[in-house]
């Protein structure tokens, strides 16, 4: 029985890790959940699979439902009017060190994940990482402290599963390259021209997965991308120049490794998040589960790979420029393009002006190399203030 | 230092396995080299490597040559009328049993390979397999000595070297399926009609790889295909059932593995037989050589599967289901082809014939189940007169 933590169990990658527990009711006890605002969710969540510990934003609300609330650590979740669950809410810090848990998934969105994964680390947990923020912020500090611990950080991005599943068996000095895999996003044959104009809702139709908002858009541009090539760099230890990336419309592989000797191994599957979801929670075992059927080569007759056009998709020179650079870019490249996002879906600005946005941000920021966290957070801090300033000029 | 006996050492896969120690020449040694009756190329391989041990069918002429031949284990071989090596000339079982051998290569065609294969497996030998027929002989034979003597058999073939090296790393009982990869062959898209009037010139132009004379016609006739899969079977411990075929014209993807929760790897690379052989004979590690480059994807811009056509290509059928029935009918298939093979290269017998002739001979034979080594190599021989019978009706 493996004990979970569900951080950002209401989100996209969080309601499909429930899924992944229910599929394997004897195999996962989950332990707690922690969500943002969406408490009707997480209710529903915490009847379902009633966890001993729920964290939540919406605290308040959480309370004022209970009416015998006593603040944090005394509070219980309510479902239907009915009392179903004695989970106790703390904070999430709490939740992900908490010593009944074994594996934390964090599944928190953009820099929400980066204080809950690095307590996680620090109480010696499993962590099973989709946000991929926390690398692209923090990945230094990240790193360095699970090597500290001894923990692992097993990755949830169908990429960067992949990736891992690759290197199973391998000795990780005889990487030549990572290839990341790029579905092109839904805009991959839009001229400059077109790009101007895509709606919001243009961007959130991803033609092959099914994901969060700020993810999708973020595929749209290719920033998703450029994060991962971060993300990647951290998890695997491979230089910037030795990752690559290639557009694969059908996203059916999703990343390869080359080797040193010539040879190159790919992990291919149907687009569907609760495999890379289940492989982490399962790992080192493969378990025989609900989310099939496996590729039909008589149905999937053709791969095919592009190379990514700059031009209409700076995003991913902004990131490669950021991540080489290093210290603090990241991180502001992080928040400016979170900020640039909620003005794009908010229609204050049109979708060229993303990856402006994060360039002029990265272009006025100060650098400071070898960031401690505060660093970081006030780097953060000051992106956002900086790319919402630059949003309405 | 790997001590190195190779067998077959003057066929296409010996040739290339001396390129590969050629490229590192500071950690492999030729032990022993054993060549069928090409002698003018093996005094020159003799002269290059310098073994201790040589081994060849042709040893009237290397007696005769040498002048001063004593028989076995004394003559030595000679090139350009000088006498440049005192190898020994010895049986081809004993090269493959020697104790200064760590790694023996068994290249040789047909079923010349049985005997020492077995040799080398009972001496506690590492075999790198490049001949199938040995496993699709007597593959229950030689799986049970290898498991005996603790032994390993390390794939040559391409496709079994990618499905080993998908392997790596992964629990074999979690395998849920192996798709082994097809070229298709020169006569992929040939109609049947067009099927009749094929030459031997035409079955050895094959489009992707550059291999033997034998193995290039089973692949035009994907009796090739057939083999693997037996070869598959034994090396994997795969039912039968669980292993499909899938063609892929660019030889790019080498094989694939599905696993138990829907997730697939693939082994890639451009098709390059030192890749596979130096992987064979570099495991556990992967070195960094020569055979480069790795693919490239912005100009390798598809990689297409198709379903194979049985009606024109039977030969994958009739395998398959010599494979199922088991018992000697596996020799009798392998032996039939190899007759059939070499009267269709003297223009005896059309392409079609090929499948036939096979066939034929299988329906009258009185199969043999759990057989030993003699029944099989009694089957051998049977199945050699019968087809050639079948020839010439």
């Amino acid at each position: 029985m493996k004990r979970l933590a569900i951080l950002g169990s209401t989100g996209s990658i969080g309601r499909q890790t429930l899924e992944v527990v229910r599929a394997f009711p004897q195999r996962f006890e989950v332990v707690a959940l922690a969500s943002g605002r969406n408490l009707t969710l997480l209710k529903g969540q915490a009847r379902e699979f009633k966890p001993k510990l729920v964290s939540t934003e919406a605290v308040a609300s959480l309370l004022s439902l209970d009416g015998r609330g006593q603040g944090e650590g005394e509070s219980h979740v309510l479902a239907d009017g009915e009392k179903i669950s004695r989970a106790r809410h703390v904070p999430i810090e709490e939740i992900a060190a908490h010593p009944q848990v074994d594996l934390v998934v964090v599944a928190t969105a953009g820099k929400a994940g980066l204080a809950p994964t690095l307590a996680a680390i620090r109480a010696g947990k499993t962590v099973a990482l989709a946000n991929k923020e926390v690398l692209v912020m923090a990945g230094e500090i990240v790193s360095a402290e699970a090597r500290k611990h001894g923990v692992e950080i097993l990755p949830i991005d169908s990429e960067h599963s992949a990736i891992w599943q690759c290197l199973s068996g391998e000795d990780r000095k005889e990487i030549a390259r990572l290839i990341l895999t790029a579905s092109g996003g839904p805009f991959r044959l839009k001229s400059e021209v077109q790009l101007a104009a895509v709606t919001p809702e243009d961007a959130l139709r991803h033609p092959t997965w099914q994901m969060g908002t700020k993810v999708t858009v973020d595929s749209a541009t290719l920033m998703n991308k450029g994060m991962e090539i971060i993300e990647a760099h951290w998890l695997f230890g491979v230089p910037y120049p030795r990752i690559d990336v290639v557009i694969h419309p059908q996203s059916i592989i999703h990343s390869m490794v080359e080797f040193a000797d010539g040879s190159t191994k790919a992990q291919l599957s149907l687009p569907d998040m609760r495999l890379p979801i289940q492989y982490a929670l399962t790992y080192p075992e493969r378990w025989e589960g609900p989310f099939k059927p496996a590729i039909d080569f008589t149905k999937q007759t053709a791969l095919t790979f592009e190379s990514v056009d700059l031009q209409r998709f700076p995003c991913l020179r902004i990131a490669r420029e950021a991540a080489v650079k290093g210290g603090t870019y990241p991180a502001v490249l992080s928040a400016a393009d979170e900020v640039a996002i909620d003005l794009f879906l908010r229609k204050k600005i049109n979708f060229p002006a993303i990856p402006q946005l994060v360039e002029r941000t990265l272009e006025r920021h100060n650098v400071i190399n070898n960031p401690s966290l505060e660093d970081i957070i006030a780097a953060d801090a000051w992106a956002r203030g900086v790319a919402a300033e630059e949003g309405v000029k």
